[in-house]
């Protein structure tokens, strides 16, 4: 059976791949770190034409070890593992003895693609995936031996599932589904509301932050505003500040710094486009939810599992960071990781 | 006893008062609108000195009938019934046959204050009771046979239940809280953030706008907005559209019609600003919530019966409405006001 091979059996037991690239090194291995630009040719789902375009990717791990590809949230990149001392996005995770340890892995990720960078009318969570499947050619990587992708991650992990079933041994998609919930969908109207908004006014970083404090409530949860921010309102220099005001204004100000108004418009379209359907997702997959995710409800989770087109795992962490619990929840999270990245896991 | 004695027993069992009071017509009665302005003096709770100021309400209902106080949310006002054709703002309740049914009972409302009607930094809860006690004393109404407050109101309700107790009978409190729940506060900082871009960028109709639409959607709730707006997000004239987005945007272009910029942000600070210790509620209670309420979540509402100085019933209905229940639930609500009212309950 060819690796590459689309039309090769969407369910291949695990049994079937050689050991050599299914088992992480046994023992912490020097872990390098390559990267480059993938140059590919791609076919925009909101484009009028085929378009050339270069992927920032970076791969991290020890040379014989089997490859994961690690995609967070919109707001993530390639730079998910420590690189020169500078931590990654998910540094808990990739770190010695995290369940994405760089030393007993190869962890690929790359940066999203943009409207811009597409020239398109909008950017599709299938077109992130064409993404990854050419920086996969451009690295000569047949199949990946895990997808893990967390909230719109997630989205692009099973876009690329349904596209490349061939090239995927197991998805983990942690926080996100098949589609956008619908009130999930109105908080990010209303954010792209503001920012069109400051774009008019002339002062994008304003409208910016405000769209990330709300964009951050979402990412939270109830119980944990009230566990940290149950403190009366004060008035001061004549307006009145809640107890979550000093945190959502630094987490607003800190975004500005380093995210774009319109690459920001982007990319959360692309998460309320995003649509796949759970029966053309063909490949063994676990679904990790959050018990407080204001974003991706639990039962949202629960009907992708019931539709998904192959063996699917779903698992529901309690945790009071709602959303975020993904980058919050380390252990937990760690031993669900570990075990559906173990060498036996996904036995259809 | 001195029913305008504040000293006097808080907690009255309804024996004490008059049958005629306590009870309402028996058959409709023509009901007659009386409106006008309440002169009163006012110390706010935010400002510096006391001032003399008007407060415009309006009473309903037939001469003999027993008094209740009606209260909704910061935008709505002392047109709670129908006037002359134009229907109130609770009409469902207010309407021949309602739980308010006008014909029955005298129901009175009046017209927030805000922050420039006092010229103080803010407006307080406090504040809108002291208002309600100045327009009792101009009617020469002695004590209210209930007072129903929701959302806000059930703020401003307690806030007049712990500085007025011999002034009420029964409070009713729906949706509202002793404080405001740290996640729904957020969310409203949030939209004050928008409305203070937006009169810095000069376009304050935008911004209240963009408030509304985000204000919508605390009020509803996910399982409403996955019934209704689960469609696909469309890209249409270079933009995402989501399922909810028309709605939205007709809620906000409704509001700004009939809303003030800095009238909303000195009643959305007031909730924020609204604390009243459980305890100082001395006056018999009944705490109306909702199951999908967002903003004033169930576990509120237990620790406020737990911890109120008076006696007090804690009814949930489950709704797939949220906060907006209480304009929307008529039949189960009307049913729990009933009971509330009736000239038997608040035994204590």
């Amino acid at each position: 059976m060819s690796l590459l091979d689309p039309a090769a059996d969407h369910c291949a037991p695990a049994q079937s791949i050689p050991a050599a690239v299914a088992a992480p090194a046994a023992t912490p291995q020097e872990s390098t770190l390559r990267e480059g630009e993938a140059r590919l040719w791609l076919q925009p789902a909101h484009g009028h034409e085929a378009r050339a375009l270069r992927v920032a990717w970076r791969l991290h791990g020890p040379a014989a070890a089997p490859v994961i590809a690690v995609l967070g949230g919109i707001s993530a990149d390639r730079k998910v593992a420590d690189a020169a001392g500078q931590p990654g996005w998910w540094q808990t995770q990739t770190a010695r003895d995290g369940a994405l340890d760089v030393t007993r892995w190869r962890v690929l990720s790359f940066d999203w693609l943009d409207a811009a960078s597409l020239a398109a009318d909008a950017v599709s969570s299938t077109d992130q995936a064409q993404a990854l499947a050419g920086v996969l050619d451009a690295l000569d990587i047949a199949r990946l031996h895990a997808l893990v992708g967390a909230s719109y991650g997630a989205m692009v992990g099973l876009a690329f599932a349904a596209q490349f079933p061939a090239r995927l041994r197991r998805l983990i998609a942690i926080a996100g589904a098949h589609r956008a919930h619908p009130q999930a969908a109105a908080l990010r109207a209303v954010q792209r509301g503001i920012v069109r908004f400051a774009l008019d006014s002339g002062d994008a970083a304003r409208g910016l932050a405000l769209a990330r404090q709300l964009a951050m409530i979402g990412y939270r949860s109830p119980r944990e505003l009230a566990r940290r921010f149950d403190a009366p309102a004060v008035l001061a220099a004549g307006r009145v500040r809640v107890g979550a005001e000093d945190w959502l204004e630094g987490a607003g100000a800190r975004f500005v710094q380093r995210f774009d108004a319109r690459r920001f418009l982007a990319l959360s379209e692309s998460i309320d486009l995003h649509a796949v359907d759970p029966a053309a997702v063909r490949v063994a997959t676990t679904l990790i939810g959050f018990s407080t995710d204001q974003l991706v409800p639990v039962a949202d989770l629960c009907a992708l599992q019931r539709g998904l087109g192959a063996p699917c795992e779903l698992h529901v962490l309690d945790s009071d960071y709602g959303h975020d619990a993904f980058l919050k929840e380390t252990a937990a999270l760690g031993a669900l990781l570990r075990a559906a990245l173990a060498p036996g896991a996904g036995h259809a």
